[in-house]
């Protein structure tokens, strides 16, 4: 986030508190959060529904737990969820925020989540730490340090798109003194959080993680930091078992509280707002905004070649490349890699397919999976969301469909290779054309899903992109061979000829994507598709020549 | 499923598919094809929504693959979703089926399920026979038999409880004989199938199999068998190559179509029924329709005692016992265990409460709690189901909410204490009385989630649960306080109120459950909530009692 939302953030805050937290009594605070948690939940019926997440990092023995367990018995239990994942080395192969998007809040909730992404960060720091230290090295930057900026970047840009997709965000970090964390060590078996301590006695461990605390909390100005740290008549008046009792500070955890409650009603704020309008709305999309301009529509979508190719050249040149192309999907994941040949490889792999209507994706598709087994890709059909993944970013669902590499099976190599019949492009295509979207989302999700192609494609996963495209009228003759073959006719709706009324608009929607998302990190290829044989050649052909870039076999 | 369906199943398949499978030809199949999952998919709308799971069984190199592969060229492909896992050892702490639930179809769809719990079960029994091997056991069952056998029959009534809930099964075991899986291995590395076939060239692995094979065939009826193996004249005249790219024997692909076929078409007619007359309701079942006797009612359910605890009391007591159940709680994932004591320790715990409303089931669960980390357990608030569960058998969203142990952490504890504010008891109490079940389904509910809790007891979870009794006449004390109370007016409801009405079909729900379903792995603990404070430690007196029962410190 920016330092410009966060001081928008902080006006809005005063607009919906004017209740000065230390104005509010236990009794007005317990029902003031109720209301705006019921409020919040009231954003699915009216307003554009929108989900609170509460980020709660930081020290251990800093009193995490006590807050949260505070907050629950303040609120209504039913609405709130409460989350937790314990830190573990970031996968090799996919973003750091993809293992947590299942905990993200659906909207109208608020989900407190313990852990999250940033457990995952601080652990693979500590790692490159750990090693350097081996190795003796210096420089301005060391390693672990360039990794935890360049990370935090990215974390930064998932979170601002996750804020303008209506997931409000509240992150929370827990402070003590060395002071404090040294008396409550002394005790640990006592302690209700006991179990996450494990190695907190090591005091190089403590030294290495306020280092890297320094740095997340220096490069990022949202977070609100609360400082559990005993007072010093703490020792003198009270025994220490009593002030544990209490949940240690009383005033860290009536200051989460507040917290809570400010941020819920500045999501409800925010929820009223009209999307354009969006206050937290970023500066890169007011760039957009104030300034969209429509692309020049390439000839490759409209004049689309029609050579007529005889089917026994075909049939030899189709089974050789779906040969070659299996062979290359296969050696993604070949652990061992090829001998004396260095590191072995291991990418995922997403095809994406956007088109006309009856432009032959199910086809392509059809002839790339062929050579394949069922249990090693995964497709999907996307459709409209459902109503579910309507009360999350638009991005969502497709978040939730990535490749995955399985940490429990190491032979696995199942849904690595995920096949996208529509994709997210969608929000650029259907709900730009039939207004699904408001024209700052739409306009806004290019970055967002040029962002989310770069965090996968850092990663080593391999996007291959087609639009296949076919011409008006070459679409009316499939659209009448479907309504005559019995088989077939499940494959046409009035949705179809819809959409064809509206031809010109979604060849101008497909010119703007190919200008704006045809990154390097993934291309967008078209593919003329008004000969069926020659355009499932063509796919295989790009995918071959995608797939040899990054794998030498 | 037992005999009886069987035979009712067959003759199902008769009506509904009046054609010889001999009598259609290509076309005519894929147009039934596709009109049979849109039916079924219809039936969201109209009659019982019922979902159909093909579980892919067999062999590798069986052309199980090529099969599902033609299934998927043939039917409308976005009503057809394919999962597949690799069998793994089963995990030590819960049910064999746990681990698949959450790809269970929804209601409307067919889902064609590779691996499953089969494949897991598999795996289990060759381990337990290669153990054994170097033991040079000898008796009438080995251990591996008995265990399968064992696994065999606790599976059977878990897809018995599927089949009875709107969850079709079609169980498809592909086989060949040695002398097509010796031609097929020959040539492994071009096989579509490669990647799952790792040591079937070790001869002994494959009689292993085929030995575990013959167990689960002759045990269980219901599977239908499909012979891939090549027939002769395949060697003879046919190049084996050309064969291999036809998808093997498209004699057993087109039977398999034909199965889904048939599946499908009885899965609708069954869907068409009445629930009590379904002609799947196991025999079970029917004996407990045919005389359903009404449990007396038990004092404690009615005769509530009403003592009057001091404060003071009260908090000394508190205290102790929350450090006593939060000692318990901890050790019981112990994994190293006391010095010399033997086995580790590692127990899932559940928690389950029932009671009228206002009884104090949030306000139990609070001191439950309260000496814990909120990281430690997860409170999951029981309303009425949504959407997408509504479309699936009626206990999986519990299934889904099952503690589980996670196998990427080895540290990892979290999670594994689940408190269920209201509970899978809904289905015999709200449902019942509220007429949201038939008859026939809330009336078998009572076994199946005895058999729920017997699996999940056998695998060493410790299931605690609590009915919390309260008198009418102290309900409605506490909804009037709870009327004038700002911050707790957001617990009463109109259901509340309309429920109280029902006061006596509620009493009497809960005296069949109680008489029903207090198991000798799952005991009821009744308690009387007129005096909160009493209330309080009589639920944490019997949680600590029921702990030591399992946990020796």
């Amino acid at each position: 986030m920016s330092k410009d939302n966060k001081n928008e953030n902080k006006e809005l805050r005063i607009t919906a508190d004017p209740l000065s937290k230390f104005h509010m009594n236990e009794e007005q605070l317990r029902l003031e959060l109720v209301k705006a948690q019921y409020a919040l939940r009231e954003t699915r019926q009216q307003g554009q529904a929108t989900g609170l997440l509460v980020l709660v990092n930081g020290m251990e023995y800093s009193g995490k737990g006590a807050a949260v367990t505070q907050l629950r018995q303040w609120v209504d239990p039913r609405l709130l969820n409460v989350e937790a994942t314990i830190g573990t080395v970031p996968s090799k192969y996919e973003p750091i925020w993809q293992a947590h998007v299942a905990k993200l809040p659906r909207h109208g909730n608020i989900t407190a989540y313990f852990g999250n992404w940033y457990a995952d960060l601080i652990e693979g720091a500590l790692l490159l730490m750990k090693q350097e230290k081996s190795k003796d090295k210096e420089g301005e930057f060391e390693a672990w340090e360039v990794y935890l900026r360049h990370q935090l970047n990215l974390l930064a840009e998932f979170e601002m798109d996750l804020m303008n997709n209506h997931t409000k965000l509240l992150k929370c970090w827990f402070h003590i003194d060395e002071d404090t964390l040294k008396h409550r060590i002394k005790d640990d078996k006592d302690d209700p959080e006991w179990l996450y301590h494990m190695d907190w006695q090591d005091k190089k461990k403590v030294k290495r993680f306020n280092k890297i605390a320094k740095v997340i909390l220096s490069q990022q100005q949202d977070w609100i930091i609360l400082d559990g740290s005993e007072p010093q008549e703490i020792t003198e008046n009270k025994s220490k078992k009593e002030y544990k009792d209490q949940g240690y500070s009383e005033e860290a955890n009536l200051q989460f509280c507040h917290e809570v409650l400010h941020a819920t009603q500045s999501a409800l704020l925010s929820s009223q707002q009209n999307d354009s309008k969006h206050p937290l709305v970023s500066e890169i999309t007011r760039n957009i905004n104030a300034a969209f301009s429509w692309a020049d529509i390439p000839d490759k979508l409209t004049d689309i070649d029609d050579p007529d190719m005889g089917k026994t050249n075909y049939q030899k040149a189709l089974a050789k490349k779906q040969n070659r192309l299996a062979e290359l999907l296969r050696a993604r994941a070949d652990y061992k890699g090829k001998e004396g040949e260095g590191e072995p490889t291991n990418h995922h792999v997403i095809f994406a397919f956007e088109g006309m209507d009856a432009a032959g994706k199910g086809g392509a598709i059809k002839r790339l999976v062929a050579p394949l087994d069922p249990r090693e890709y995964q497709i999907y059909n996307i459709s409209a969301p459902n109503r579910m993944e309507q009360q999350h970013p638009y991005l969502w669902r497709f978040w939730r469909r990535l490749p995955e590499f399985s940490p429990t099976l190491k032979e696995e190599r199942l849904s690595r290779i995920a096949i996208f019949d529509r994709t997210w492009y969608g929000r650029v295509l259907v709900e730009r054309v039939e207004g699904f979207a408001s024209e700052a989302a739409w306009q806004r999700a290019y970055e967002e899903i040029n962002r989310m192609e770069r965090d996968l494609a850092e990663k080593g996963t391999i996007i291959i992109k087609y639009w296949l495209a076919i011409d008006k009228q070459e679409q009316l003759e499939r659209f009448e061979e479907r309504k005559e073959t019995p088989h077939k006719q499940f494959k046409l709706t009035e949705d179809d000829w819809r959409n064809r009324d509206k031809w010109h608009e979604y060849v101008q929607a497909a010119a703007d994507m190919l200008a704006r998302t045809n990154t390097k990190q993934a291309r967008w290829h078209v593919v003329a598709t008004n000969d069926k044989r020659t355009a499932r050649l063509a796919v295989l052909d790009h995918a071959i020549a995608q797939l040899e870039k990054v794998i030498k076999i």
